[in-house]
């Protein structure tokens, strides 16, 4: 793609009320624009990262037997109150049409997905079930804050799944745990995942998943030794206090983001909806139920929370908008351009005819892996720059090919 | 994909309330679910539907260098008592925050776009902009019907183009309304180009793109000959009328729905937000702007509503959630099915242990455009039959592979 062709460009201005560098960053670069506090617009190089986090955790859940679907985001007011959120719920969105009737925007969708999934299943033999959907949700935030790390308006993966037993819901949690992990790592994350305190109507233990940034709201207590981890919120331990698994690390305190969470929901929407099934002893049994939640926008935002330097972002490989940052000294790289589009490569090129520290500013801005400088100076050879590295190497074009792919 | 892993399945009850075809046998064939009037959940298979709907509507607006972008559903007040539709639009969806903030539900971008574009516009070298995106909308219908044709909540494309001229944005009309009629194409159906009155604000002509259907909310007016076509709402002319075009056909009058429109805003929205542009001759002027929509979950409903006959939906190959709907009698399709998907064949294969009768019904309610049979009794040979044929050809194994490629 040409960024000349690209009508959002980067701005040498930080915005204004920016008090993270996840906002301060993205909207510098050009990659999302606040329409209002906790409500982002998407620019073309923005949607190009969020739909790439999406596609890795869309892969992962498909990968586990996951069923894609799409809920809607208007959700009837009976639905909530049958299971009390309506009047629980502070963060829930409430919306009245112009003859008086009442939506809720979808939170979470226990509320719809329990009657859509439960109402079709009468025998244990079409459990279990675990459907998910990616689409944007809703919370009535007092204070939406952190960029796109808390939003009023944010994009999620949420999963829910259906179960004959509580075993097998367990079963499964471990299943999805796996994938959650193995998420994390293909987006560049280390992720832990602590015990928490259930949401809203849970009495069990959830999990988080949390990545360690400065930039994140909770507090945890992790082992210095082993995996154990507790959110600071319902931990009984403190910091520096021995391990109480491995007995041999010590607690250590730091500030996380969560990026994702799973919560054992029991029977409890089965009961609320009344939707049973029949067991294998003959009996009427109502399901039990996990709810498993990635935050996708979040993550775009955790990631720049992680990876920035000084100069800008430094995408990993795997959510980069593009592999490649092409600048020309001089030169014409047009057809340098076609060549590297043509050989599968996905490639940026800075075609403006502006000043050159502008465009090497930029490129260390907008932070794709790797950056191209064609120069009349270097005799045909191209200069390629890692984002993560100082070093610079002089290829040939062909040896430049080899390299990229 | 196997059919006993999706967990919607078939039915043979019409939905109660299906006041049209395409509510009921999206339903029936488990497509969809109605989760109240005007909203539904896709699930899995009708998912895939909407998506290639989705691909295709966007491979066509890169084409014409549209930039992919995504903005928020949830907008502030201001922006819409700026344009005036916050007091105007009576369809528009009001959000009020537990601290009473108010928002309004996107039901077109302007109030959006526009600021998002016209603030980083300079200078007329910027123009032409086009910026599209792939959306919820929300519309507080009164009366929501006619299943996902006309929702209270719906998905939708939406460009919005900005020039520097009139006749500048006369030019990129031409080229959008080129690639819907492309688009239309490729999804198998036939749009006619209608003028309409214009939206709530605009004076001016809008071009609706229409397509026949006994299930449609609007009449047109359109000539045998040629290509005029005109919606009655504001014809001057009445059926059996000569053509004032050509001058030799007469106007026929037909149900029909719309898939598409576009509106001349003109400079409306750029004077509402005052921002303006420095033009060639060094003038602050405001950029004239064109809003284009297509319903992409509108389109899946006219696309059941053309192609069904008495047992169940006929899907266009390009919208089809699989190319091939696969079933077994007596014998074990399982390695003819891995066969086909390893030759990247797109396969729904109906692995229940059920009765024929059944899995040939559900064949045709759900409406791939090939099925293929294996059968004990055909010596190894494959039954194939079209959807949108009685015949039926029996082809061994390789002829079989040719012919699907």
């Amino acid at each position: 793609m040409k960024y000349s062709k690209i009508f959002s460009k980067t701005s040498k201005q930080p915005p204004k009320e920016a008090d993270t560098i996840n906002h301060r960053l993205l909207t510098q670069a050009g990659y999302v624009d606040q329409l209002m506090a906790g409500v982002y617009s998407y620019l073309p190089l923005g949607l190009k990262v969020l739909n790439k986090i999406e596609n890795i955790v869309r892969e992962e859940m498909v990968a586990i037997g996951g069923q894609e679907i799409l809920m809607p985001i208007l959700h009837p007011k009976t639905n909530w109150e049958i299971t009390g959120g309506w009047q629980s719920i502070d963060v829930l969105f409430k919306v009245k049409s112009r003859i008086d009737k009442e939506y809720a925007l979808g939170q979470s969708e226990e509320e719809v997905v329990t009657p859509l999934v439960l109402g079709r299943v009468k025998s244990y033999h079409q459990l279990p079930i675990a459907v998910f959907q990616i689409h944007w949700k809703y919370r009535d935030e007092l204070r939406a804050k952190s960029g796109i790390l808390r939003g009023r308006e944010f994009y999620m993966k949420d999963m829910y799944s259906f179960h004959e037993t509580q075993e097998d819901f367990q079963v499964f949690y471990e299943v999805a745990k796996k994938a959650y992990l193995k998420i994390f790592k293909r987006l560049g994350l280390t992720a832990k995942v602590t015990e928490a305190s259930g949401g809203s109507f849970s009495k069990k233990i959830s999990y988080e998943f949390m990545v360690l940034t400065d930039a994140g709201e909770d507090d945890i207590l992790y082992c210095s030794e082993c995996d154990y981890c507790v959110n600071v919120e319902i931990a009984k331990e403190k910091s520096q206090d021995e391990c109480k698994m491995c007995h041999k690390g010590k607690l250590m305190i730091a500030r996380a983001s969560e990026v994702g969470n799973v919560f054992d929901l029991g029977q409890k929407y089965a009961k609320d909806f009344n939707l049973s099934f029949t067991d294998k002893e003959g009996n009427k049994q109502f399901a039990f139920e996990g709810c498993y939640g990635i935050g996708i926008s979040r993550i775009m935002g955790v990631i720049v929370e992680k990876f920035h330097d000084k100069d800008g972002i430094i995408w990993p490989e795997s959510v980069a908008p593009f592999q490649v940052h092409l600048i020309s000294i001089g030169s014409d790289a047009e057809s340098l351009y076609k060549e590297l589009c043509d050989a599968g490569i996905s490639v940026l090129y800075d075609d403006r005819e502006i000043a050159v520290g502008q465009k090497l500013a930029d490129a260390d801005l907008l932070g794709m892996p790797i950056r191209l400088i064609l120069s009349d100076k270097n005799n045909g050879k191209i200069e390629l720059k890692k984002r993560t590295e100082e070093k610079v190497e002089l290829l040939t074009k062909s040896d430049l090919l080899m390299r990229l792919h």
